[in-house]
């Protein structure tokens, strides 16, 4: 049992069985929701629901939150009725959502000015990895801060890595994000090439999975593909914020990610053609020239 | 024990291994060999040797082509000294090689007119695969061919597929290699993502590999990148040609691959920058900028 009441702020798909996890593992929790709705799942739990993000950072020792982009984040910490403005010396905020790498340097350099800890913490594994606590957790923030916070992150998750200072989780989930959009995209291209040559894509899926081309996307988005069935998984929409996350990083950093670039464009046309709550494996019909 | 008399023309860096796993196999075995010195490892052994693959297809019931590109496999096979002039009806080639899907029809075709059959049957795995008798090995051609070869290929590899008819082997080895190399160029920009950023880009390989983002190329080729250590595995200049032969598919079938086209420049800068011999990893040294 812990002493600690960890604070939870968005509870939406991946947000809730998270919050059952750690539950489960004995916490106290202390909730905040914009949309009261959110809360129902909640009522026969032993919570302590609060008016404002303020409120809840005063009662709480931590504050998760999980929400969908940097604004939301911001808002939250610093907001007018922000964590800021509750929360005690010591407390912690671990930001679970994907934002951005500056957004959140700025976010903890504020934090700090007021002797409160943050961590960036985005995961992978989607909903499937929230509700079995195996998601992997890429976490960035100062080494003393990680430790405090890591029999938190085993009730939610598996592969969990300390990859630096702050914001070096929100990169590592940058580089995540672009290299799965990139892998959906070279997936999407053999399987048009199999095609247009009159080959089963699915023969060759068969054939490519033993070797140096099987990756975790060929398995499982390569799956979607060729069952033309792009129930999410992750939704388009999110991963092409994420893009636009990733490929702001790289103007600022000046590089140029012409891979990524390419990838983008199509996750914006599988938006733009009003797919965004599809997969983002969706980036197939794109290359399969399904969408015009 | 077999029977058949397997010839093998081609012993380089693949062939040879293979050779000495069909040995073990109790097979017995004929060469063919342009430069005589590649037979030096076989003197203590069982083998015949033949002075053209004209002779040597008149002496085995299968022969193996295991050669670099399809002007050498069609010089093998209907060139002045050729196969086609010593096969018996019911020889079978098996050509290992990575050639073009159109060669290969042209050429099975040919073969079938003189009542030869062949199988395309090119490999994944590399040297090590080859030495380890664990190749993936992707076959196209008739299935009942295909029957008859699979003891054969059951010496040399693991994952066999029979993807379809004539060239589709070559396809889907075609899609391996867009797939790959594709790949090693999305693992590139993440990694100057992170570098970029401040971030160490083997953490943020620790954190990938736990998810969705994970392949054997992140694994195995990531690994090259941060060792700065392009020894082959697999020569980008071979990758080079194989891009080649997927393009120019592309280009037969009247599609697009956008993705395949930026990377195969890379290899192509690559061969261009003297680093041809180098693992194809060395796509990385474009994106790191190292190679101007």
């Amino acid at each position: 049992m812990s002493p600690d009441r960890i604070g939870i702020i968005g509870l939406g798909i991946m947000g809730k069985p998270m919050a059952f996890n750690l539950l489960k593992a004995n916490y106290k929790l202390g909730l905040y929701a914009r949309r009261y709705s959110s809360l129902h799942s909640f009522e026969s739990h032993d919570v302590e629901i609060f008016k404002s993000p303020a409120e809840l950072a005063q009662h709480c020792t931590i504050t998760i939150t999980m929400v969908e982009d940097s604004p939301d984040v911001a808002e939250i910490v610093i907001g007018s009725n922000g964590i800021i403005h509750g929360a005690n010396r010591k407390h912690l905020v671990i930001d679970m959502s994907t934002i951005s790498p500056e957004v959140t340097r700025q976010l903890a350099q504020r934090l700090s000015d007021q002797n409160v800890d943050m961590l960036d913490a985005p995961v992978s594994g989607g909903e499937q990895g929230a509700i079995d606590g195996k998601l992997s957790i890429m976490v960035g923030g100062n080494a003393n801060v990680f430790d405090r916070a890591l029999p938190v992150f085993q009730c939610l998750g598996k592969n969990i890595i300390h990859v630096g200072a702050h914001g070096a989780g929100q990169v590592a989930k940058a580089c995540n994000q672009i290299l799965v959009a990139q892998t959906i995209s070279a997936v999407a291209e053999a399987f048009l090439l199999a095609k247009s040559s009159g080959v089963d894509p699915s023969k060759v899926r068969d054939a490519l999975l033993g070797g140096f081309a099987s990756s975790k996307i060929l398995e499982v988005h390569g799956k979607r593909m060729l069952d033309d069935n792009y129930q999410p998984g992750f939704k388009a929409k999110l991963h092409n914020k994420d893009m636009r996350i990733a490929l702001s990083s790289a103007v600022e950093n000046k590089i140029s990610l012409p891979g990524a670039k390419l990838v983008a464009r199509y996750l914006q046309e599988v938006v733009a053609s009003g797919d965004g709550d599809l997969d983002s494996a969706a980036i197939a019909k794109i290359i399969f020239g399904e969408v015009k």
